[in-house]
């Protein structure tokens, strides 16, 4: 799996996933917004890895039972201990949160092993106790039924689809309490640093606009005193 | 448009959406509240004014790169502009909350100009920062795409659809931690005196509850010594 | 209605509806969990008692006009009269959450009769309000409408839905933070009984895994040594 | 359970769902059409009769293995062997299609036994053999999974929703090619008169607009013209 | 409104949804299949026109008794008499099809004036009667309650969204018995000309396919040798 | 791929979807029946063949312009040409009908190559010409846009979700008027032999209650007299 480029892991920890979507939007990409999924709870700062997938498919009832956890293979127990450090754990739960993808045992060995966040478009189960571990964790709803009373864990790191959006092996990820954006990891340097920049134009914008000043013209900058009052702006700021 | 008479906004402030859906029921009007929106943040009191409308349908692709924000006109811009301080901004999404209705900046402009609060039947980005700000802001869900992908502006102050209720442009809109009713306009004052009247009376009913009253005669009062306490309690607390 | 056994009641009271699932899963027992539920607001400690129901069926406008609480016998106040204290109030609302199943007056009689929470798979009105009460309740979302814009109280304590869950009158239930979950009354010992042990296995496993340690061979505890540990751990601390 | 009267079923077998609604509807009933539910088949004429009930709650596993049809009172069995000849079978199935509501050998039964005919808000299994039976049958699609899978049977003949709409023991239930509409029994008269009136001025519409003219003034007749051709069309027609 | 070009609408006549969908998809219109509505009946032929729009917005219950019709100035019975002979009819029901759209005697209206065809997103009431007309119909299910239950016509002929489509008046609108197309007016001539092309290559890859030839080399036409049988087929079959 | 045995291919030709799901379910599989499918027309006898899937996931904009089918080992081609003969073609498109699974070209050319039937959890294109192909079909609806609108065909032959359903490769799949059932391929021989043998007592207890008798002790056989009946018709009608 590529590395994400450092500098670029850090500008995507200081954008919001909204600035990024329409970064993504200039380049023809609208379908990267993962669908109704939320943080289990803000956790300040960003969610930033390359994705690490799992896909889930119906369980059967017979291929089912609560034993198959004793198979140390266990495509969801073997995908815990085989995600990369700093990589965000994306589960494919084929927006199913009637059963859980995960618990809280699971994402705290994830936690300790180093990885970056976990995200599913079903639900968690112990997601009180999830809410409180120092990991994003990203869910549709809580879900306390066992993993297998509906899901049967089969690949680990193939392409997969998560709240709609493709996600493929090492794109790059990013949450924050919004929600969580998924960047073609070829993108990654170019929408991390065209964010950046608008980033800093929308906290003139926000500033200006707090101030008083109309957005017609600001914001897009159509006037030229706009562009002028931004470039000084930015000046004074060290921006 | 009408202005709301000062006396009933004032009244409209201190009841609850509960209690209005009552008051409207009685008079017939059973689909006045908004369904499945909320609050993004409770901001203490409700939000209060009159309906300013913004109509979105689908966006083509082909009329909406992002260089539409460039006209001085987009009535999305143009609405953020025109809405009148102390009314509500309230925008039929389609109850798509799957791009974004509105984002923090115009969110900003809106409270920076007075305006009394924004309602979407669709979801708006930025909304961690639009949570935090100290304007009333009412949606389904984060929607961190922006705008143009699904939505284009068409129609200021029209009457719409906003979680399937009609607004009509100038009826009275109240928000509180709960969500969003829409009062007509012509029984803003009638349904705000009622919702007045009620509250006393629901407030003495709590009261007794909680001292440890049955409900039965007393709620509603079909017993004679329900009402003689309530007067009693009336004039005890001076209401 | 069979009381729930005081030691079952304080195990239950001390265990997740996760682990409840689980044992029950074991069982054959695969959907138990109430569906898109969830608590008005986290309160501490579980709500455990014995399931007392109450069945809506869809409001006919004629038989619902505001006048039929004048009814002594209404079966909705009915209701909250007659519920035991320790008991737990189930409302079938068909999945409906356009319009309230109840309101602040009514859960706070139920809290005071000593009701042990109240769940709905619709909505409740005044939910800021019932929030705030110190009792525990469950609702899909907010819903101001009054109940009888379409809901009409028909049967006390029969056998319902909610959820898509079957409630049986008299079934033990247990809700906490993640949800609600009914055990069979005739299962409830033996449930509590195993998710106490579960509990004690998995509590365990949560201070290995933050020490680091992997959960192949731990969780479930396929190594020989994982076996031992625990056993150690168990006499340690006392459990 | 009252009969219908002879009279008012003959006049309901002659007008159409979409004008009993509204006929329904100016006198305030505005929720009277079964929601999402279709006839499995054309079948010629409409099914007529008296509502006729069965509820079913969620199954539970250890409640419902197949040999509980061994039971000679199951309710589904009783039910089909006790509802009455010319009444229409109605069963509440929670708008769950994804099991059976019930098979082609009861609906058999209950032809045989002169039942008007069959409706749930489920799904019926062997819908191929029901298609062709000579019985009027509706639901929402196709469901083979044996009963027993999801539902379980519990009341005969109590209030139940369908569809959305309250269904009360001994309502008038109308059904054609359209869909099913449930009518009050207390007004199933009136409203039986009227429809038949409305059906005979909507037919002279038909004509006329079919001849060109314009439903300005005609459709409702607000030009005393359209009054007079009425009238006089009616007295040719002998209607 | 433009009217469409004569040559335009004879090709439109010719081709299928699905082969115009993919010529709009090259260029970059990815959403202009109304989505979740199908014809009453097959009724042979496409329907071809340009579009002319209703909007609705949910009804209040005190602006929508019955007697509204009675006002010869009623948007939904101006807009049938407004709409152009050749013009497809296209309702915005905000996709809710628990109340009619419209009925047989507004849509025989329409089709004596020699409207093209009538779309809506919500539901017919009728239908029984409107399959047997000679005019394309294409809803999302029946729906037996008058209009005035559930929508109010507000506006005629503006952009609306329907099934999830923008809909611009003068838009070309195509239906088949899969379903229905927008195509901007301005591409109409293009895409019209493409799709004719397309379904020329189409119909003599069906006949390679039927006779056992592989698709790999031949859809796409890879293969030179697929591109030299192609230009002598439409050789031989004149086309 | 196993092939299903000739003689059991020719039991699960001559028995219906729903006893097949009886037969599931007292084997403690209670989720085979593909939910929300249906065949685009009835073609007259069974689709009985073993499952060979593929895979979609959502499509990503940049990775699927209409060029991506030049390519000759573009997954959802290839899949195509390498079904067997004889077996059923199974997508995974994430219940999304929102555009196509597939076409009449591909289902002509899986015809020709001798495969039983082709189903997916989405929608086909030019389904008014699939509906005439004697080859069975199933969908949830017809979805004209094309493939690569929204869907990425990724994998070939492996286990799969298909309308709530675990599929996997070379399970007995068996279709009917009514929908689609899934048979775990070890079980295929016993469910088709127990199907049959309930048919033969389903096809007498039918007679009998066309007959007029009751169904009570009959359906199930729990009176001796059906028992001893059912023989006697059994040795009569030499099954």
């Amino acid at each position: 799996m590529t590395k994400l480029n450092p500098a670029t892991r850090e500008k995507l920890n200081n954008v919001s996933t909204a600035t990024i979507c329409t970064a993504l939007f200039k380049r023809g990409l609208r379908n990267q917004f993962i669908q109704d999924v939320r943080p289990l709870k803000a956790k300040g700062g960003n969610m930033v890895g390359e994705a690490f997938t799992l896909r889930y498919i119906p369980a059967r009832e017979d291929l089912n039972p609560i034993s198959v956890f004793e198979d140390r293979m266990h495509p969801q127990r073997k995908a815990v201990e085989d995600c990369p450090p700093g990589a965000v754990f994306m589960i494919d739960s084929r927006k199913n949160s009637r059963a859980a993808s995960a618990g809280s045992i699971l994402v705290s060995r994830l936690m300790v092993r180093g990885v970056a966040g976990i995200v599913t478009d079903g639900g968690f189960r112990d997601s009180p106790e999830i809410a409180e571990l120092p990991i994003p964790a990203y869910h549709n709803r809580p879900a306390a039924p066992t993993n297998i009373t509906l899901h049967q864990a089969l690949d680990i790191n193939v392409a997969i689809g998560c709240g709609d959006v493709a996600v493929w092996p090492g794109d790059a990820v990013v949450g924050d309490a919004e929600g969580v954006v998924v960047i073609p990891i070829a993108l990654a340097d170019e929408i991390a640093a065209e964010a950046v920049e608008m980033t800093v134009f929308e906290n003139f914008v926000t500033e200006e606009v707090l101030k008083g000043r109309s957005i017609i013209g600001l914001y897009p900058p159509t006037d030229e005193q706009s562009r002028i009052d931004f470039a000084a702006w930015r000046k004074r700021a060290h921006r």
